[in-house]
């Protein structure tokens, strides 16, 4: 059983990963989506009430079953972790699950050979389609830095998880270009400071 | 038996991290360093004669068990696979071991306190020691990004991968920026293409 079998419709199509099965079912707390809190419930292994980055990064599985970079959970524990807890609350769990949601209907929409992952072409197009048209010299450096290294040389889908950091990472380096490039012609002026700090906030 | 087994006086030093075992003893080529050799086939899991980013990456392990990302992974490829034939071969794995090595050293110098891994203090005084006097509010970044999280918000140690990934974006963010940087006054000129280009190499 998967994230999936929540949408029975997509239940025939390739795994692309997401939260892994709650174990057991459990009561929710008056007025919370059932469903939903069944989902916390079970990535809240400890039962402390609030999701640890740890329990996050056991939760979350890609479509082949590998497990979310590292970065990738930190990337999410600091979207969704808007009180600063370090931990995310049954509240802050439901904007985690409907991003995730949205960005598997994303992955989903761009596999347009149904492999089950994300090729690089398949990266490609979903970067232009968001408005980002990178040259091919960028485009292929997108590709070799987030698809997986295979074993015999050819190119393996580029999973879940670093597909979303990607989207995310071009994302954030543009909308940080683009605010110091207030004259539009493409070049910007910029210190060190400020130069590394855009890498380093860059999930 | 870790890989401190190699250096009889390190066997009594925390654990920092490094290859697994080898299972089992193996005969070497004519030339070849015996020791060198056998960590060499044992890493070559399906004894193929070249060492993949799956098989590296199941080799190496954090002083904590943990593995290590597949982004540094994919740095010691791209660093080591000099004949970018996808794996990596003896020869060249001689030049990973020692890499490693060397880092492994760094790694146990700037560990202070011998608690077995690198905290914030610690990376910001190896980062210095570099030459890279990064502001606070830099400082503060780079432990953000490179530390794991934790489960009670206690802020915990930075695995070797980790801080070896730390230093070696620092390095190579900072070298492409010196080199536009030329008449040394701290601030840069740079087009998009350009910076998404450096943000997209840095591993």
């Amino acid at each position: 059983m998967t994230a999936w079998m929540l949408w029975p419709d997509m239940a025939r199509q390739p795994n692309y990963g997401g939260f892994r099965a709650p174990p057991q079912s459990m009561g929710p707390p008056p007025g919370a989506d059932p469903q939903l809190w069944q989902w916390f419930v079970s990535v809240d292994a400890d039962r402390s009430g609030a999701i640890s980055a740890e329990e996050l990064k056991q939760a979350l599985v890609n479509g082949d079953w590998s497990q979310f970079d590292l970065d990738t959970v930190k990337m999410l524990m600091g979207i969704f972790d808007t009180d600063r807890s370090g931990t995310i609350g049954f509240e802050e769990f439901s904007g985690l699950w409907k991003y995730i949601s949205d960005w598997q209907g994303v992955y989903r929409h761009f596999d347009a050979d149904r492999s089950g992952s994300i090729d690089g072409h398949e990266l490609q197009r979903a970067l232009s389609s968001f408005g980002y048209n990178l040259s091919p010299a960028l485009l292929r450096l997108v590709v070799d830095k987030y698809v997986p290294p295979t074993e015999y040389g050819t190119p393996g889908g580029i999973t879940f998880d670093r597909f979303v950091r990607a989207c995310v990472v071009i994302k954030t380096i543009t909308e940080n270009f683009q605010r110091l490039d207030t004259d539009h012609d493409g070049w910007i002026q910029i210190n060190y400071e400020h130069f590394l700090k855009i890498v380093l906030t860059a999930p």
